[in-house]
């Protein structure tokens, strides 16, 4: 049975399917039972379930946000709103473990992706990486070969721009790039040094959000964050391959540490060179321009305004096409 | 005799040259005759200078801050500065009329100029804007047209940025070609609004900017400013030559309006699009990147940081080429 | 049948009456059917209508926002509010063109309206302006009449303050009178001045807002806002009647552009003369005290102190009249 | 002799006059022996004193901030600035103990003074406060005249505006003309209310504030500020009255305690009731009229702008009369 | 029959016991007739209550909030929240003068209490004062013994920190320990005005808070503020106790009025002495602990972090114990 | 001769001794030939003194800051201010390579210096720290004990506060002893943390800082920041000793991450956890109670006020012994 989108079930559907289980908790029902209410994900959305407590005893788990869920259930209606009956749930590992056939287990259904090739990307970056005079070109390789099984699937930010697998890996590469051309026009600042910090700017990224499909922040990411992370990874590397040029190293690390561009955005430190301040500007409008893109696509009214954006903190223009928008006004 | 650079002189040199008169007021001596204060400057920096009662006579003026001067004199030490003690002081324009040999006249010696060909930037900026799709380019064209005797000597500020000669030419150069780079980039925004912006953003100061040679701010750059005035000569171009797109024209208005960024930059609106959002980051990083250069070129100590910068509120970073900055400090 | 007011309807009654039309939407119903979700809207309130899909082929419309109709229907209850189950829907226009008998049909009944007389106000605003020496006064009236019939309707504000039918002419003759009262006792400012500007200074908000009847913000007002749009009023119009004085002139359009008193609150420009200043502070005092008053008016609770008001940011002393405030609070 | 008034005199001048001693500090010469650095003023400005040790012993004092006293001296010039070198110093009073000749001490040339009638200023705010009903009125009446000697005199702040003899009285005069004033366009106010606080918003200056004649902050005034004092004085007086409606009490004492509008300004509360924003409002306008009017009348410059105000925060429109300002920008 | 407490109410049971009324308005059915909306609370919290039309009869009340009340009655559940459709109910008082049985009636199993026992605290509490040197002792003796009764019962706030019974006498314990504490750090501060700082800086909640059982905000708390008012209480038990040290008596008012540390949060005053830094930092750093505790103590799920604390903008870390929170989040 | 100390210098007199050179710059005369231009310290103060280029030759240096120098000279006047004119100087090092006699060379003299005794205060904070329970206690003085030397000597600020000898020293005592007392007050909280916290919270300093006897910023403490450096000190020595409870260090970093308590003042992370907030709040409570001590104690004024504190933003109360301060206002 093919699988059914999320975005199109409709009242009273069956579905015997696999969904990505992002957030599972135990509560009790009025008389007392316990049961399990589920968000289950595919790449169009998410859908509430409940596992109510007879069904319990014959799905033992345990289950975790992040796994991969097999799914039997009715959808009803509650409330206006539709969610997801369970009569049957088992994680995919289990599953294959009971040689039940996971044949249309496709992971790439269950969560959203970038839309660009991951593979290509990252080959491109390291390409772009590779060209990068050393010692700063062979350090910045490094970590991105340390680090590559994350950043392939690491989403930028949880819940802002790119939230989605892949999503820190086109963040960096469109900052690189970026970086790339504006270094054409100022020649005169350091390109190793810029390109550098482009791409490693929020490598901290990966110790700061858990397991990409389901993502939330680490004790280290709340605690410490991925700025001191981030800075941390990069100190630790460069001691590991006893990186040569002390001075060149401290300009990289303060452009980790300032890319957030000022104290209160959570920078300990302004960015005091050209470099840091690049990489703040190009990091910070790159992740501007996806919110904009992201709301724009988002938004299906028939408005020539988009809602309101709680973080850009303003409605967007979509850019109709009307004739005359000053006439029609008066 | 030739032209003997401020930054030169000396106590006790004799003066015989012309100069830029960048401030001249009247004021009183202790027996309550008048004499002239005056700031003369060249390419170099500026000099106090006095014109004392009894020399008073014999230079009827009048003087104005931009005025082209003559001057005869002694430099003397006052309080531990040396300053202009005035022999004799006309303008170009007085002593030309009376005849007075000129040769030695150059005005290139008086001014602080751009340190790019205005002519090449002037050509490029045009061709650049003849690539952009009309009825946008034509627009753009014709603004470029209409007060190109002002864009190729105003500066892009009095006092922060590109404070000289061509100044706002050579920041719109930047601002102009980076847009470009980042359309690359970012494909999916239209090319022709955002570079119109890029190009037309600035166009205000040369009317909130007076003579280009003592630049001061106009009554109307004080009163109403280079956002709105900037927007009011876009819209008049567009009305006269009938632009037929308005909704593509609002954009570009909405560009010029929005391109401080924040309503507490001086922008009436926050930028409700991508291609205003760009321009506006852009301009911004024009500005801090020159600032942090002019500072950087500026400052002769020996020290590792720069003084501190009173707009960036930070002092920068040399970047030194000593072999161990963290060593040391221990 | 006499109109029945929104805020007296109950569950059950049957409605064959005249609406505002304030919002419409198509959406689809469970079983993948369209139909239409409608706010109705008349001087005391507004209530949500459906018009269900097998009803909405004899209802062809269109229907847009601001438009007046004729419906018949029902009262239901729904999630615990009363609704509206339209059996029919057509616009005033279309029944009209069909020979229906619209005798019942009074706009008046079915939006909001200033308590004044509109006719009165616009006569003594009108009044008032010929009473400013030349060239102002001329200027002023020219626009007045000019935008005599959006005056007469347009809103100060699409929700926080005078948001009504005639609105802004309110807010205008308040702000006017309150102008020439102050100027009784600051006799040395310029009273044409600071009469001009206190008429003139929300004149831009007839072409940000659209519709008085079901007011939204235009393009225009969302990309450029009425501070800029009401300048290049005040500007084309003296242009058209070739201004005399450009001083006074500068000085007039000032005071629009920096009637908000701050950048933060989007004025391009802070108040740099005493007029400016006055109509700014007069401007902003009318508005909070309608805030008051409205917010006041609409509490209905037996507390001493209204509701929180969000733009406020204060909940407002109601003034009770009990005898021993302080003593009774121990 | 008559009075030579301060900015009149030039060095070398011989002076046998009073003035009013402003400043008074005992310091150290260079060996080691005592004298006095003292700042003297009259009513057009101030200029600095030394009493050196070998005169000293003949001006036994003691002097302080605020005394009145007559000096003999000469004007010297000091590092480009004038200063008097004092061969005698002593009180009026001591003078007067001394039987010496007054006839030429005239306090009113020794002190700035509002240039209103103080008398009548004062005639005037006590019939307005004669007419506010009971028992509101009596209130205001009885605290007027137990103030009355100090209201006379007080200044409206140290330095930044009114501050002068009886600005106080004058800056009171303002703000409660213009409450009545504005009471005749918003009659649903209190008017009874409204200007009891508006005469008695700034009562507690009078305890804010030492010696009117040479204004310094109080003790009380620098740990308590006069928005608590002033609530204090009006709590007192209306326990010793008797004040027999406590809910118009606490809205009258509300008024006090909010009239800087804002907590960051120094209310501990926001403005609750619309009187209590009329008198805050009004207020802030009154000191923003009078310093842009006193900062424009100080200003001697030939520019069309002021000089920077420090506390406006801008400089301002001297409202030039030249025919064509925005031309003259091109 | 014991008391049932709210927590553990469950669908369709039956209730006969006393609650606290903490809300209580009138509304109107859709028929028209009134009924009573209720909040009724005990110690584990709160539920909603009706008392329909025709049972309203035989309920003549009236009630207020604050009122004990008895209560007979069934849970219902109305869209999906169960609430309490009410039988009978009356107030403790007028069953007790009916002459009904009271002995299950026990008010602390009402309301939330200080888990400290509050004798014991008020007895330390009044020690720690003893040993204040006088007379500040003394003055503060006097103001807990006259506000005792109060003292026993305010919370602190009625939201944020220490909202129960006796939460401002346990607030103001450990603030007074702690200043204590911080005294043997800091030997050179004036040990008797910071301890009666500390006692003190609170006391006006007393009159800003009503009914310490059902905590609102009194009309002399919104229109004054605990603030103004906990000066005005200890500057007139001076004036009763002649206090004999004026410049003591100042500083210790500073202390009061100073106590929030920043115009923006309050205080018409910033800390000018050491003490009253001391009582300023101490007072907050006590409130922010108990929010702290408050809100981990309220985190009921398994999270590492708890969810966002409005007022102090951040979740918390629960410190858990698992072995190795950072290698987890690889 | 016995070193006379810099703040009782006359002009006029010899000077033979030594002198912590603070500052030195080559300049040139106005003649075009070099000089050294020196600022001078010992505890009592600074002076500025001039090596004039005929001196210059037998003063063959290398200088830098923070060097011991033997001087002779003549203080002088220049405009008002004293200064030295040197006749010799070198280095106390190339005086000892030159076999002079530095029996007067006592640095003890040279530069300011904490008043409590360092090597008590040493051992103080090292048993304070072995009192911590493992293995916090042992992390703690392994840092200690590798940073003990910088620790002894280094300032706790440059400026603000501690600025001087053993001033990051006294503060972390001070910080630690307060601590301790407030655990009394709040026992729940993690005790080892806590103090853990509070002495290395501002380890980075030692790394921020240069010479200790002449501060200022070393490049890693401009482009890192102390609160990054020491994070990663702490992290390091974590790792080196193979800390056993990667929970528990989380939380030690978070402290020192977190310990300026906002992201406005530098902290990439606000306090999560009580400990966290508890060493923010102490930490920021000492800095400013030593920055009120200095400046009271700095004060030489007869007002009851200080001068202006920039960084505290206010005067302070200087707690005069007059009888009645607020009688003496009126």
């Amino acid at each position: 049975m093919p699988h059914q989108f999320i975005d199109q079930l409709q009242e009273g559907a069956l579905v015997q399917q696999f969904f990505l289980l992002r957030q599972v908790e135990t509560r009790t029902d009025k008389t007392g039972k316990p049961y399990l209410s589920l968000v289950l994900g595919d790449k169009t959305g998410t859908i509430v379930g409940r596992v109510w407590s007879k069904i319990l005893a014959k799905c033992p788990g345990p289950f975790a946000p992040g796994d991969y869920v097999g799914v039997q259930g009715q959808v009803d209606a509650y409330r206006g709103e539709i969610q997801l009956t369970v009569n049957y749930l088992n994680t995919v590992q289990a599953l294959e473990a009971l040689g039940k056939d996971l044949k249309d287990f496709d992971p790439e259904l269950l969560h959203l992706t970038t839309s660009y090739d991951r593979q290509q990307l990252w080959e491109e970056l390291r390409q772009l990486a590779g060209n990068i005079q050393p010692p700063l070109g062979e350090l910045v390789l490094r970590l991105l070969d340390r680090y590559q099984d994350l950043l392939l699937v690491c989403p930028a930010a949880r819940l802002y721009h790119h939230p989605y697998l892949g999503g820190l890996l086109e963040h960096t590469w469109f900052v690189a790039r970026h970086t790339l051309a504006a270094l054409q026009v100022y020649p005169d600042l350091n390109p190793a040094l810029a390109l550098a910090g482009a791409i490693l700017h929020d490598l901290g990224k990966v110790k700061e959000i858990t397991s990409p499909t389901a993502p939330e922040l680490t004790v280290a990411g709340q605690l410490l964050g991925h700025i001191a992370l981030g800075w941390d990874m990069v100190r630790e590397e460069a001691r590991a391959m006893d990186f040569p040029d002390p001075n060149l190293l401290i300009q990289l690390e303060h452009i980790i540490l300032a890319h957030h561009g000022a104290l209160e955005f959570g920078s300990p430190m302004v960015p005091k060179t050209r470099e840091a301040l690049l990489v703040n500007v190009l990091d910070d409008l790159d992740a501007k321009l996806k919110m904009m893109s992201q709301h724009l696509e988002s938004d299906a009214s028939d408005n020539e305004f988009t809602s309101y954006h709680r973080v850009l903190q303003r409605g967007l223009y979509k850019g109709g096409k009307t004739a005359a928008p000053e006439n029609s006004e008066k």
